[in-house]
Order: structure tokens, then C-alpha cells, then sequence
């Protein structure tokens, strides 16, 4: 058997019993044969205690030693966990990020990962030791400063050491039983998702599903690592992300082939997300003509603000002129706004807009690239629940609409239920937040 | 103007104003012109909650996981004075044991330094900024470990570093005022001594004064780094600790006159201190015969069991016995005494008696080396204050005795007077515990 790679959450190591719950874990995979390497995040809450405590001393949180200060949580996460292993019997060690290899750029609260030389860990796992490593972390190539690595990073890590050490799997714990059909907290009837292959998960991600970061399902889609997401709170298989359904891979046996006619059909849509945080932005009456979008998205993006869906409507031909609308996060929607509004003269809009009541609903499944009747059922099932669409994207493997914000979750329910994605029995599927 | 290296323990970290207190100390010694090393320990009780929470996920804490986890305290408080000086408009960096270049053995819990290496720090000032050294820690040279260097820690690695980086002073700041002549809670008229020699501190520190420990200041002595005691909540001159009183060498002007003379009056008597957490053992009975001595304290060695004062009474020519008497560390108490018993058909002793009621009351001073008197005007004292001496050990500048626990405040006192070390005034003097 090979070397898996574990990756334990905050809420699931928040306190004493719930590190000597994941440890039992941890040391029942390294007895049915495994290499295990863990990569641990810090304990619930205290990375929040940290953060009121450096804004108590700093106005600022400078870049350098607010990174040296976070990255001490996972440090005592990641020792009591080695601990903990050590008193089961196992034999552990753990390593910070830099021990670990994890080589980053410099940029300080949101580094990227540039090389992972996990010699150390590789050595500490020959030996039979659980190789225990902090996430969120790594060490800049350029100044051998600590930095992290910003939202979803413990998730990165463990996807980065899994593809650095050839692992067979990289698992997710987290609070969560897997990926669902849609969010459980809006629809009671939404199914956990067997399999689903990277490229519909790196679409739910960037729709509003919170379960894995885009990040994370990107660099394990570019080196080919199945992510397992499963709860550390039950013994469930939870949901694998791949390139291939791994229960076909594995043959016909009965109960298998019953599971692949359930993801045969599940090749279809895979899911419905949604996401509230955003708002849209009207750019009301730009000249028609060449170079006026690269305009309006060069200011943008010279005020640093990342925006998703873009829509321009044709022009009428009377006035010459047309509306361009971008949605982008609500956090972001003053900075934009004033971008904007100090460009107007080179521009040469008439108005803009501003509304932060919007929800955005995106069906996603690969399935939908070969069946043109998608797209009619999902406004159909809009339409059915009195639900007006304001904007439209798509991929090849997306429909996204944006609505108003009181609606979403009719909006949701309807469309899950249109596309046959309710589950059949009336079992309670358990759904919490997520960590980091 | 040079380098100096300040020390801040755990009790002036305590929380976000201490900090801030701290940080604004350290800008104004850099604004003298001044380059600055600090060395700062873990935020007040912080270390013990993470041994209560070690305690709880493990029975034995091991070693190398156990490092791991306590370093963690450090690291927040270092990040947090960091951000605090830079709030306040200095730069500053802050660095682990390991990116200071705190090279250690490989003993886990109480490594000792074997070198160091302080090219980051010595960059890091030279660029202009304020370097933030983490107290307590270094990395194994063998394994590249992260590793503890158990009590005293902080203060160690700060005359470590004075010594590495030349430094002018090593300032140790704690909640004390000093280095007193007495335990200021058992002796109201102790004052504060302005300048001490290294060999006095040493005694005093291995007699049970608590404010600089003997490590520390031996590290002192052999590389010749004076150190400054001083309380961190006041503006205070505190206690100097040096070869050669600075205030003679500086010269004779008026007001150093005077300290001068003061200084002649403590060159006799530097202070008493009493130590209350030590357990006498007695080996009755011993053949009087060469290699008996040796035969008893090797099976002590090999417990592992430190011992402090060894006497050994003259023997009864009637019997050919002797009795031989130490003392230890009470906590050390019933490992000496099993590892004794068990070799009694060995070394061949009558019994043993163990007795954890005592107090050691120790007078230091260089002056009594050359003053007949002092040794006569120690037992006076005692013998005037009603308190019977029970074992008697000297050395070239102390004397120790060993008397009843219950005895000892008194015992103090008479001896503090007796050797004209009250204060004049009846100024408070304010006396609090001291951090690692």
C-alpha cells in the first residue's frame, strides 16, 4: 500500500478530544499498512484570537510578522497531534512548513507555492514515523522568510506534498460529509456526490461551493491526485474528485456497477451552487466601439479588484451605446465603484449602477456540453418558481444566472429538483461551515 | 554608540499594553542610536497553558513534539512586539531560535548551545531595523530540530547572542528591580546592589537568588558580557553584573565618588541568600574507608540526580563509622533515596535518614576571603537569633549553612543585619516572582 496524505481541518482539531479523536484516525491508517503524511490546520478559533491580539498591538498588520504570527497556531496544532499519535503507541514527528520543503514567493498573507522538497518528510516516513505538517505555511525561496499562504492554503498543502511525495490519495477532513448536489442548509433533499471529476469541482468551487477551494482542486487537477473530502466526525466514504470515477476503474462487481449507473447519471449535472457574496456593478451607456471594455477593465483591475462574471448586451443602434455589467465581490464593491467613478472623463459612460442584493446560481456537469436541453430546463425551472434572471454566463460545463437575493433558495430548490437531483429517501444529511 | 541586546521576560509581555509598554522602551534605546537585539519570552502564563494542553492529548510529553509545541509561545510574542514597533514607526523583523542561528544539541527540553551563528540578525540591524530574537529555542546542529533550552532559556540565548554579536551590554529586564542584598519579601530593609562581580553572582544565583540563573550568568562571565538587571515597568538603573565595576572604571566624578565608596563597603558582603527546596539526606553509618564516598555518590549520579551541599562528619575512631550527609532538590528526594537503598549490600552503610524541613542560608562576598572575622560574625548572628546550624559548606566567597525550615526568615534577617546590609532609608523595595 502506498503513502496517503491527510488533511485534518480547524473544526476538526479544535480542541484536546477532538486531536485524540483525529490521531485514532490517523494511527488506524498507518496500521492497515499506509505511509501517512498529516497536514494539520490550527485549532478552531485561534487563528481569530491571534488576529485580535496583533490588532490590539498594530493598526497594521504588517506582511512579514503577521505571517510569523499565524503560523504559530499550526505549530501547536501539528506538536499536540504528534503527541497524541505518540501516546496511541504510533511513532510521529512534526515539521513546519519550512521543514516540510514548502517553498513559496515572497508575497507575505497570500504566497504561492513555487517548489516542494519534501525530503525530510519522505526520510521521517521511511523511518515509520506519521510525518505530521503544518499547513497554510511555507518558506519564501528569495528571503527565507516564514510566510503563509492565505485562504485555502492548508488544503494546497496537503494537495502539494500528495503530488511531491507521488501519494496514492489526498484526503480532506473537514466538518462536512463530502460535496452535495447543492448546499444541505437550503435544500434538505440535496445528495452527497459520489465522484466528481476536477473540472465540474473546479466549477462548483468558483460558483459558491465552499466544501474545496478552486485553488486547491486546480494544482491537484494539473498533478493528477484524486482529493478524497470525507467527515473526520464518521467513518463515510465522503466525495472523490478525479479525473476518472474510480468505481468504474475498479471493475464490475455488483454493488460497483450499481454505484457507476448512479454516476452515469450524475455525469449529467453534478451539482447547483450558489453564492450570495457578491454584488453587480452597471457600467450604464459606454460608446460601442473598440477598446471601450478594456478600458473600463483596465481601471479594475489597476485598483486590484478581482471580478467574476462579465456580460455586455448589445448595443442599441439608435444611441451607439451599450451596458456593461460585472459582478465581483461585495468587499470590493466600494474600491471599484470609485475606480470607476474617477475615470468617467476617459471613459465616457453615462452612469453607473451599484446593487448588493444579487445572488448568483450556477448549474455545473460536463454532461450539459452535449445536451441542448439543459439550459431550457433550467430557465424553465426559474421561470416556474417566479424567479426573474438579471444576468446570464456559461462555460462549456456552466450555466450561471444572476437573481435577486431574496430568491435564492426557491431559486436553488427548483432547479435541483428539475434536474432529478433530489435525493429519494428522506435521510438528514449533516452540513456545517468550513475551515480554512 | 554600539549594540545592545535587551531581554524581556514573560511578565512584561503579559498581554497587548505590555507590549506596547515594551515596544515603546525598545524605540527609545534605538533612538539613541543605539542598534538593538531583543530577546523576548513567551506572553505571561502562555507556556503553561500549553502544557496544560500537552497534559491533556498525552501522558508523557515527549521531547522533540514538546519543543515543537512550547517554541510556538515565543513565536506570537516576537511577532506581536515586531508589529508593535512598527506601529510606533521603527522597522523591525522578527526571527525564530533557528533563523538566529542558535545552534544547539540534541537534547530535547533543556539543550545546551554549541554555537552561534547571528548572520541574519547581524544584516537584519545593519539594514536598520530592530531584530526580534524568540527567547528560549534554538535547532538541533545533528537533526536540524527544533529545540528548548529548558529553564533560563531567554535569558541564556540573550547573553548568547550579546556574545556572538559583541554587544556592548545585556540588558535583562524582568519585574524586579534588581539584584537585592536579600529576598526583599523576607528582608524589608534589603537594597538593591548596583554592581556585582560575576563570581559573587554565580554564588548567589547557585544559593537560591532567583532573578539571574547560574547558566547564564557562567555563559556571561567566560565571554565577558556585562549584564544590566532592570525592571521592565520603571526607568530605573538596576543591578550590574561585570568584571570590573563600570562606575570605578568610568572615573571620579562627584557623584561616581560617592558610588564608589558604596561600592568598597559591598565588595566585602555582596548579599544572603536562602534557598527553601532542597532535602538533606544522611548515610549513616559508612565504613570509613577510601572509595565508601565515591561508591555512594556514584549510585546517585547514575539516577541522575543532582546533588548540591556533601558533608562529611569526622568519624568515631571507636567504630571506624561515618556519616555522610548531602542535599538535593526535594523533588529528586525518592529517586536518591530507592536508588540508595538498593544498593545498600553494596556500600555497606548502617541507614538512612531523609529530612525535607530545612532551609540553606548562604552569605556571599569576595571580601570574606581576606576577612577572618566574617565566618565568627555569620555563626553570631545565628547563635543571637536562636537558630542551630546543622551542616556547615564553604567556599572561597560564600558560606552556607543548613538549619530548620522554620527558622529562616529570621535566620536572614539577623545575618542581613549583621553585616550592616540593611538600607538606611525605609524606601519599599518592590519584589515580585521572576519569568524563565
Amino acid at each position: 500500500m502506498g503513502l496517503v496524505v491527510q488533511k485534518y481541518g480547524g473544526s476538526s482539531v479544535a480542541d484536546a478530544a477532538g486531536i485524540k479523536r483525529v490521531a485514532k484516525r490517523i494511527v488506524d491508517a498507518r496500521k492497515r499498512g499506509h505511509q501517512v503524511v498529516v497536514v494539520v490546520s490550527a485549532m478552531g478559533d485561534s487563528t481569530d484570537e491571534l488576529i485580535d491580539l496583533a490588532s490590539e498591538v498594530s493598526p497594521v498588520a504588517s506582511g512579514r510578522e503577521f505571517d510569523m504570527l499565524l503560523t504559530a497556531g499550526e505549530r501547536i496544532s501539528m506538536a499536540l497531534l504528534a503527541m497524541a499519535i505518540k501516546a496511541l503507541g504510533s511513532e510521529a514527528q512534526s515539521f513546519t512548513g519550512s521543514q516540510a520543503g514548502l517553498i513559496t514567493d515572497s508575497v507575505h498573507n497570500k504566497a504561492r507555492i513555487i517548489d516542494v522538497t519534501p525530503g525530510r518528510i519522505q526520510s521521517s516516513v521511511d523511518e515509520g514515523n506519521i510525518a505530521i505538517v503544518a499547513g497554510f505555511q511555507g518558506v519564501s525561496q528569495d528571503s527565507k522568510d516564514i510566510t503563509t499562504l492565505g485562504r485555502g492554503g492548508s488544503d494546497t498543502t496537503a494537495v502539494a506534498l500528495a503530488a511531491a511525495l507521488d501519494a496514492e490519495v489526498c484526503e480532506i477532513y473537514t466538518d462536512v460529509d463530502g460535496v452535495f448536489t447543492a448546499d444541505p442548509r437550503v435544500v434538505q433533499s440535496a445528495r452527497k456526490i459520489d465522484w466528481i471529476s476536477f473540472e465540474d469541482m473546479l466549477e462548483l468551487a468558483s460558483s459558491g461551493s465552499k466544501v474545496l477551494l478552486h485553488r486547491c482542486v486546480e494544482y491537484a487537477r494539473r498533478y493528477n491526485i484524486p482529493i478524497h473530502v470525507r467527515s473526520s466526525f464518521s467513518g463515510l466514504e465522503g466525495t472523490w474528485v478525479s479525473n476518472e470515477d474510480p468505481r468504474r476503474a475498479r471493475g464490475s462487481a455488483g454493488e460497483k456497477s450499481q454505484q457507476g449507473e448512479q454516476s452515469m447519471e450524475q455525469a449529467l449535472i453534478s451539482g447547483v451552487a450558489h453564492d450570495t457574496s457578491e454584488a453587480k456593478v452597471t457600467v450604464v451607456g459606454v460608446p460601442d466601439k473598440p477598446g471601450e471594455a478594456a478600458a473600463i477593465f483596465r481601471v479594475i483591475a489597476d485598483s486590484q479588484v478581482n471580478i467574476d462574471m462579465v456580460v455586455q448586451n448589445v448595443s442599441a443602434a439608435s444611441t451607439g451605446l451599450t451596458d456593461i455589467s460585472f459582478t465581483l465581490p461585495k468587499s470590493e464593491g466600494k474600491k471599484a465603484i470609485s475606480a470607476l467613478e474617477r475615470a468617467q472623463g476617459t471613459i465616457g459612460y453615462e452612469s453607473l449602477r451599484y446593487d448588493d442584493q444579487i445572488a448568483k446560481i450556477s448549474l455545473v456537469g460536463a454532461g450539459m456540453k452535449t445536451n441542448p436541453g439543459v439550459t431550457a430546463t433550467f430557465f424553465d425551472a426559474l421561470s416556474n418558481a417566479g424567479v426573474n434572471i438579471e444576468l446570464i454566463s456559461t462555460s462549456e460545463i456552466r450555466i450561471s444566472v444572476v437573481t435577486r437575493e431574496e430568491l435564492v433558495d426557491e431559486a436553488v430548490r427548483a432547479v435541483h429538483s428539475a434536474f432529478g437531483l433530489d435525493s429519494a429517501s428522506d435521510e438528514a444529511v449533516v452540513y456545517g461551515g468550513t475551515g480554512r
